[in-house]
């Protein structure tokens, strides 16, 4: 699909009206779209026989880890211990997942005190971050559960679906303090794909991670959960048979990657960067404030710039810098004089979240609540 | 000057050997390199007769900010007011240029509030928002220093050098309250030319501006300050006869662009992102812990991947995503096991720094002190 008919498909909702009480840029949510799209993720995995571990990086927000867990979800999901503790600690998540090898003896003694206050699965792909986690829990006199970080074609980390990772799991089981619980994999790659070729992606990478558990449990290991990720292949991945556990994160704002796959619009994208255009250099050219400190520089798959202007198919934002949105504009776009704000929709919500510390909450256009990205910048 | 080249040329120095009380990622800062680079561009300065007015974006740091007032820098830049704000209020800074213009009411009135602590003079390039500026210090009693914004071949913001900035100039410079103390321009295009390249668009975008202010004294307004910036082309456009003031930023710490112009080596690169080795899935593939959100994801105009790793030209940033830094490696590289630490140096240290709290400092090789990113994060 492109983006002429995504566009033409949906409405192009925008959030908030210019209240001018709020200065730009900054990032505002609908907590009516916030709280749709929590509930039809939950009814997705419910549907689906699969339990929901949200990931939590999406948001950052103990605020919104506790609506996932209220909707349904079995517990969170984390990439850093840092963020794993401030959901505990200020959300009362009381089951986490850090999705993400524990290395060094710094975030061995944390991950052990967090222990005390959580339930803490961790992922592991190396024999050697797996050794010394043993050595660490051991040693507290402590057990930990593990979840094996499976390859199944994203090529990042993770022990190759199939011989490899048996072979793994193998070696791992037999180390003192740790308890193989599952296997994961994060099968990022489909969202990066073709609309036309993430339901073949998704579900091959579902697959070759059931196969890698039924073979890891016929070497006599109790592979109790089989763990998948990605909010793009969130319709495909928790269907095949024998997966247990889906960790979506985006789908709780959406972006411009999700709705440029067609499933959603613009009318689901509860996160908008709000920005004003502050200088209008040339009449095809308009600069806004909000730049790559704001929208962060991911890339779309699918769409030309760094984020849609809600309401704006005609206008592309070509560069960023730190401060400067750099909009070309179609001839005769209105809606660019200096002073006027836009709605954006980043390419990816999650590092643009990362770059603020607070959320604005909105519920019918207007400001009901500021949320902390209480776990913004935890990258340790 | 391609890679091999550039670091044969430099002795491949490390800041830090691996500290294991410091937990990885982080940013880490080598003082002497730092007063090294402070003291020769203010020589630098000297040497073209020029003041030295440099942007605090790169390290929004109140501590280095006050290092570089007392190596003689009259004053500061930054893009932002909030950024303005912080250094003002935490760095003792008493004149400060927000390079950058002030569109909406709670920004002017902030700026009224700020010109009671400073003196500030604030960047303009739209009649539109010189008007309403002007209408703000007019209704506050005040008098504000503006320079104009002249695009001299960025196509960011700015009016065009010549006529267009003239225009501009002339109908500025007729509204109540506001002064046009001078131009300026960002000739941050010339960074990213080739090498060979480089000092002529300098010294054309640097007589461009020359002759405009030339052309606005013409019509009997007294242009004072001719202001460039950017540390690339920080060897040339100061150079310029008529230029007064140079605004560079990033050679406080200098990036993996700064050292790829053949200037100078990652000997003076000043600040080292910390990493670890989080996994090793592959022989030709090592995760480390920085991901996007350690290092963010600017591209760099002459090296392939996303940060040079010290002392490893055969290892290729080659994919970031938020927390892993996907390295591929040339056979038998070693030093890349899992615990393993490495320094890299960002492609761009600015948004680096952006995303991290504090600045660890060191003194050969040892902690020396902690400062906080003050300003991270000031977008508004």
């Amino acid at each position: 699909m492109n983006l002429a008919s995504a566009v033409s498909a949906v409405t192009e909702y925008r959030i908030i009206a210019g209240d001018q009480s709020l200065d730009t840029p900054l990032i505002a949510v609908d907590l009516d779209v916030l709280q749709r799209n929590i509930a039809e993720m939950a009814a997705l995995a419910a549907s689906c026989g699969v339990a929901l571990r949200p990931h939590a990086k999406t948001h950052k927000s103990p605020h919104i880890a506790r609506m996932q867990l209220e909707a349904g979800a079995v517990g969170l999901t984390c990439a850093k211990l840092g963020e794993a503790e401030v959901l505990v600690d200020q959300g009362g998540v009381s089951d986490i997942l850090i999705a993400y090898p524990i290395v060094g003896d710094l975030k061995i003694k944390r991950l052990l005190d967090l222990l005390d206050r959580a339930r803490v699965v961790v992922a592991i792909d190396t024999h050697q971050a797996a050794a010394a986690l043993s050595q660490g829990v051991s040693t507290g006199d402590r057990a930990l559960d593990i979840y094996l970080e499976v390859n199944t074609g994203q090529d990042r980390a993770g022990a190759r679906a199939g011989q490899e990772a048996v072979d793994l799991a193998v070696a791992i089981s037999s180390l003192p303090g740790l308890r193989l619980a599952g296997v994961m994999t994060h099968e990022g790659h489909a969202g990066f794909s073709a609309p036309d070729e993430i339901a073949t992606i998704a579900e091959n990478a579902g697959q070759a991670l059931v196969d890698t558990a039924e073979r890891i449990r016929n070497q006599g290991i109790a592979v109790t959960h089989v763990s998948v990720g990605s909010t793009p292949a969130s319709w495909f991945t928790p269907r095949v048979a024998g997966v247990t556990e889906m960790r979506p994160g985006t789908y709780v704002f959406n972006d411009n990657n999700a709705f440029h796959h067609g499933r959603i619009g613009p009318d689901r994208c509860a996160a908008r960067v709000i920005s004003t255009v502050v200088s209008r250099p040339a009449p095809d050219r308009a600069i806004v404030d909000a730049g790559s400190k704001a929208l962060a520089l991911d890339p779309s798959p699918s769409h030309p710039g760094h984020g849609y202007i809600v309401g704006h198919p005609g206008a592309t934002i070509a560069r960023l810098s730190e401060e400067h949105g750099v909009v070309t504009l179609a001839p005769n776009e209105t809606g660019f004089d200096v002073g006027d704000r836009v709605e954006i929709i980043p390419n990816h919500i999650c590092p643009a979240v990362n770059l603020t510390d607070e959320l604005v909450m909105l519920r019918d256009g207007h400001v009901v609540d500021r949320w902390p990205v209480a776990a913004r910048g935890k990258v340790r």
